[in-house]
C-alpha cells in the first residue's frame, strides 16, 4: 500500500500508540480528582503540555487541549468573537480557509458580524495589501491559515503579523493545521495570538489538537463546565491522547528539518514527472510552496474517476480535501484561484509525509501515466 | 489498589483499547477519504454508531459522536438554546446538575436567556410538580440529570418525559452521563429528545462521548467545518475512539443486570457499616438511589484530610465530583438538599464500577474506622 493521503489524516507512530495505551492502562485517573491517581494524571498532562510548549517555542499557559482541528479553530473563532462582540463585529479571513474556519465564519454573520474573504492570487496566495485594505475601525479578528490544506501555499504570516502588530485591538488567528512540523512557523516573532494545531495531521492520534493562545488573551469558552483548562476548554481532559500528541510532535519536529527536505525533493520528482504528462496541470505553486502537498488536474477526467484508478494499484490520493470530498464540489480554494468549473473539478491532492520514498513516488508516477492512456482509451 | 472513584472516571475494558489500538493501527484512513482507507474507516464509524444506537434502542440516525460529557451537555444546551431562541428564551434545569449543564445556563444568561434551577428535597430529588410550575410559554428546553453524579439520586424522568409530551414547544435533555449501564433509562419511552452519555464513565477512553438526538431535531452546531455527524459536529471523527467506546458500552450493558445488583449489594453492605460509625451522615438517599454512588460526612473532618488518609491505605475515594474537587467549595447539590455547608465541606463519595469487589468494601470500611479513631486522637 503507498499512502499519498496525509493532508487527510496520519498513520500513527506506534511511540505515540504505545504513549497512549500506557497512560489509558497505568494512569487513568481524572486529573481533576484529589488523590494520587488523579495526581500522576495530572502530572502527565502537565508533562505533555510543558513538553508541546517547549516544542512551539511559548509558554506552558498558554497551551490549550482540545479534540482536533475543527474545535481549535471554532474555539479561537466563535471565542474571539463572542468575547470581544462589543468592540467591534467585524471579522477579516481570506477565500481558501478550511471549512472549519469559514463555516465558522459564516455562522458567526448570524449573529450580526461582517465577514470579508480576502481574495488570493492564482498561486493560492493573500496578499498583505488587501488584508490592510479591509481593516476597519469594527474590526477585531484576522484569521489567516499557514498553509493551504488543498494546494499547499504558503501564506505571509509574518508579514500580517507585522502589520496587526500596529493594530492593538485586532487578534490575529493562524490555521496551523496543515503547516505543523512541515513548514516551520514562529507564534510569538510572528505576534499571533492564536494558532490551531491537529495531533493525527502529524502522526498522533485523531481526536486531540491543541490552541496556543498568548498569554493575557481570554475568549468566551465553547464548553463552559468544570473549569478545565483554565476555564477555555471543561471537560475531562485526554490524558492518553495529549500525551500521545505531545510524543508525537517531538518525533516530528526532532526530524522536521531532515524530513521537510525529503518531502520537498519527492514532491519535486512528482511535479517534474506529472509536468510531461499531457494534459496536466499543476496548481499548487512553485514558490511559497509546502513540501508535502501536490495538487493537479488531469484535463478530461473526474478526479474520483482517478483517485479509484489509482486505489486499485493501491495507491491513495484524494480529491480536493478530505473534508470536501463526498460534497462533488469543486474545491473554492482553485475557483478562488481562478481555476475553471472544470479543471476544479478533476483536481487530485498527492501530499506526503514523513515515511513516504522516493521509489512510491516512481511507482505513482508511472501509475498515473497508465492510468492516463487506459482512460483515454477507454473515453475514445 | 482499591478504586472506588468510578464516578470520577473508570479503567478502560482491555477489549476497548485493544479495537482503539486495532482500528488506529490497520485503519487509520479519515472517513470522509473517497479511497479504500477512507471507505474502511467509514464502515467502522457507521457500526460503532449502529451498535450504539441498537444498545439504547435509537435508530443510527439519532446517535452523534462527540469528545464525551460536557461537550455532549454544552451542545445540547447552546445548541437547541441558539437554534430556537426565536422560539422563547426561558430554559428550566434544575438545582444539582453538573457543571457543564449549569455553566452553559449561565453563559446562556449572557446571550438573554432566563433560567430557572428547579430546587431538590433532601433526598436531592426535583419534583415534578416545581418543574411544571416554572413552565412559561416561553420556555423551549428543560435539562435534567438522570443521576446525579455527587449523591446518585435518580431524577423522575419518565415523569417528567409524560409532562413534557403535552408541551410541543419544550425539548428535553437528558443528562445520563452518570446514568448510562447503572440505571436503565428507555430514550424513547420516555419521550426524551436530548441525552449525553460519555465514554470514560463506563470503561471507554476518555475523548469520547455521544449525543443522543431524537429524529426530526436540529440544533445548532458548537463545531462548524466539515459537516460530519449530519452537519452538527464537524471535525474528523475519533474513529478509533468511537469504536472503542461501542464495545466498552456493550460490555457494559451486557452484564448491565447482574452488575447493578452487585454493586447495589456492595453499596448496601457499606452503607450499613458506615451507618455504625459515630458521626456520619449518609446523604445518598435509601430509595431512587443509583447502584453505584454513595456519599456522606463524617463529622469534624474536612473531606480531603479523609481522602489523602485513605490513599496512604491505597484506597482511592473521591471529595465531591472531580470536576469541583478543586475549588474547595462546599458540594452544590448537597447544599441544595439543605445540608449545613461544614456538613457539606467535609463529604466523601464512593463510586463503584463493576469489577468491585465485597472484600474491597470490607477493607475500605476497616480503613475508614481505624482513620476515623487515628485522627479523632490527633484532633484531641
Amino acid at each position: 500500500m503507498i499512502y499519498f493521503d496525509n493532508s487527510a489524516t496520519t498513520k500513527p507512530y506506534k511511540e505515540a500508540l504505545a504513549s497512549f495505551n500506557k497512560v489509558s492502562t497505568d494512569f487513568y485517573g481524572n486529573p481533576s480528582s484529589l488523590h494520587r491517581l488523579g495526581g500522576q494524571a495530572e502530572q502527565l498532562l502537565l508533562q505533555a503540555r510543558e513538553q508541546i510548549a517547549k516544542l512551539l517555542n511559548v509558554q506552558k499557559g498558554e497551551v490549550y487541549f482540545t479534540s482536533g482541528g475543527t474545535e481549535g479553530n471554532n474555539l479561537a473563532i466563535k471565542g474571539t468573537a463572542l468575547k470581544y462582540r462589543d468592540r467591534g463585529r467585524h471579522i477579516i479571513s481570506t477565500a481558501i480557509e478550511h471549512p472549519s474556519v469559514r463555516e465558522s465564519m459564516e455562522q458567526l454573520k448570524e449573529l450580526g458580524f461582517r465577514i470579508t474573504y480576502v481574495p488570493v492570487n492564482k498561486h493560492g496566495i493573500v496578499s498583505i495589501h488587501d488584508i490592510e485594505k479591509a481593516i476597519t475601525d469594527d474590526t477585531i479578528l484576522v484569521s489567516v491559515m499557514h498553509v493551504n490544506n488543498e494546494i499547499g501555499s504558503i501564506q505571509p504570516i509574518k508579514e500580517i503579523g507585522q502589520l496587526l502588530k500596529r493594530y492593538t485591538k485586532i487578534l490575529f488567528h493562524v490555521d496551523d493545521v496543515q503547516g505543523i512540523g512541515k513548514v516551520p512557523l514562529h507564534l510569538h516573532d510572528n505576534h499571533i495570538d492564536l494558532c490551531t494545531i491537529s495531533g493525527h495531521k502529524f502522526h498522533g492520534l485523531k481526536g486531540t489538537g491543541a490552541l496556543f493562545m498568548r498569554q493575557g488573551i481570554t475568549i468566551t469558552p465553547l464548553f463552559s463546565g468544570g473549569g478545565q483548562e483554565w476555564k477555555h476548554r471543561s471537560g475531562t481532559e485526554n490524558v492518553a491522547g495529549m500525551v500521545a500528541m505531545a510524543k508525537a510532535l517531538r518525533l516530528t519536529l526532532d526530524k522536521q528539518e531532515i524530513n521537510q527536505n525529503r518531502m520537498a525533493e519527492i514532491k519535486d520528482f512528482i511535479r517534474t514527472k506529472l509536468e510531461m504528462i499531457e494534459g496536466v496541470q499543476i496548481h499548487s505553486p512553485h514558490l511559497q510552496s509546502a513540501p508535502h502537498i501536490i495538487n493537479f488536474s488531469i484535463k478530461g477526467f473526474k478526479a474520483e474517476v482517478f483517485v479509484h484508478a489509482l486505489e486499485e494499484k493501491e495507491i491513495y490520493v484524494s480529491t480536493t480535501s478530505a473534508c470536501s470530498s463526498k460534497t462533488q464540489k469543486a474545491s473554492s480554494t482553485l475557483l478562488a484561484m481562478g481555476v475553471p468549473e472544470d479543471e476544479a473539478l478533476s483536481s487530485i491532492r498527492i501530499s506526503l509525509a514523513y515515511d513516504n520514498t522516493l521509489d512510491e513516488a516512481k511507482k505513482l508516477v508511472e501509475e498515473i501515466k497508465e492510468a492516463v492512456i487506459r482512460l483515454r482509451k477507454v473515453m475514445n
